[in-house]
């Protein structure tokens, strides 16, 4: 194993598949997304992606650290806002390129529009010819982003 | 909009975010990342991945249509196995580049490996210099996947 992070190198597909050893697969760019989900009502709130460190941060502080894409840094879920998320549990799939954090969400909410999920849409499936809508579910905002993010 | 698919141009952060038009982003490989869950219990099933035509597919049959990655084909999941995934619900984040399918898992579960779902099993946290592990969580098998799929 490399030793500057804890994950195995990857096996064959009977190991990866059937095996106890975390070896998880990255994708082109060093990234697995993760989705984290509310551990005990099992709603989704976010989908983002961790390269290696900061998957291996996360284990080790047992809070969510993504890797921001947009802005290209270690994105400490909650450092800003105070709405961490505590690692409740870590789940991997089959061929261990996806991640389910099952966390306790601090604070009022987790997406960065003020509301509890980042997924308070539906998809409204079109008729012929027709585009799709999105349909609000339940996502009035729980806190003020200007206030909590100091941005207008 | 483009009459081929039923989805909006991107607009601006606040329209995206804000809005009301199904505008989904797809990543560089043409994909977006989509997570189904099981639409009573909430587990979460599986991760895959959909281009705008799966989609597309998976709104007009109301099922779900992945594209695979592997062998770059559509992906109707359950043709092979009978393991349909009726869609219940499709829900988008804020910036409208992942998607939830709360779906109705037909058959004996979502893994190819023969169990319910492909997270069947979780990280353990590792000890100072140590590697991280997996552990089973009640992931036994429900199917034979060499009887479901006809491979060995």
């Amino acid at each position: 194993m490399d030793c500057s992070t804890p994950f195995a190198p990857r096996g064959d597909k009977k190991s990866v598949e059937e095996g106890l050893e975390f070896a998880p697969k990255f994708d082109q760019d060093g990234l697995i997304p993760a989705l984290a989900m509310d551990a005990s009502t099992k709603e989704p709130l976010m989908l983002a992606y961790m390269n290696a460190e900061s998957l291996r941060r996360t284990l080790e502080i047992g809070e969510a650290v993504y890797w921001s894409r947009s802005r290209q840094e270690f994105w400490h879920k909650g450092a800003t806002s105070g709405h961490t998320q505590k690692i409740v549990e870590i789940r991997t799939d089959c061929d261990q390129d996806a991640l389910i954090l099952l966390v306790d969400q601090a604070g009022a909410g987790a997406c960065h529009t003020g509301r509890s999920s980042c997924f308070y849409r539906k998809v409204e499936a079109p008729g012929a010819g027709k585009s799709a809508q999105l349909v609000p579910i339940g996502g009035e905002k729980t806190f003020d982003p200007g206030q909590v993010y100091g941005k207008p």
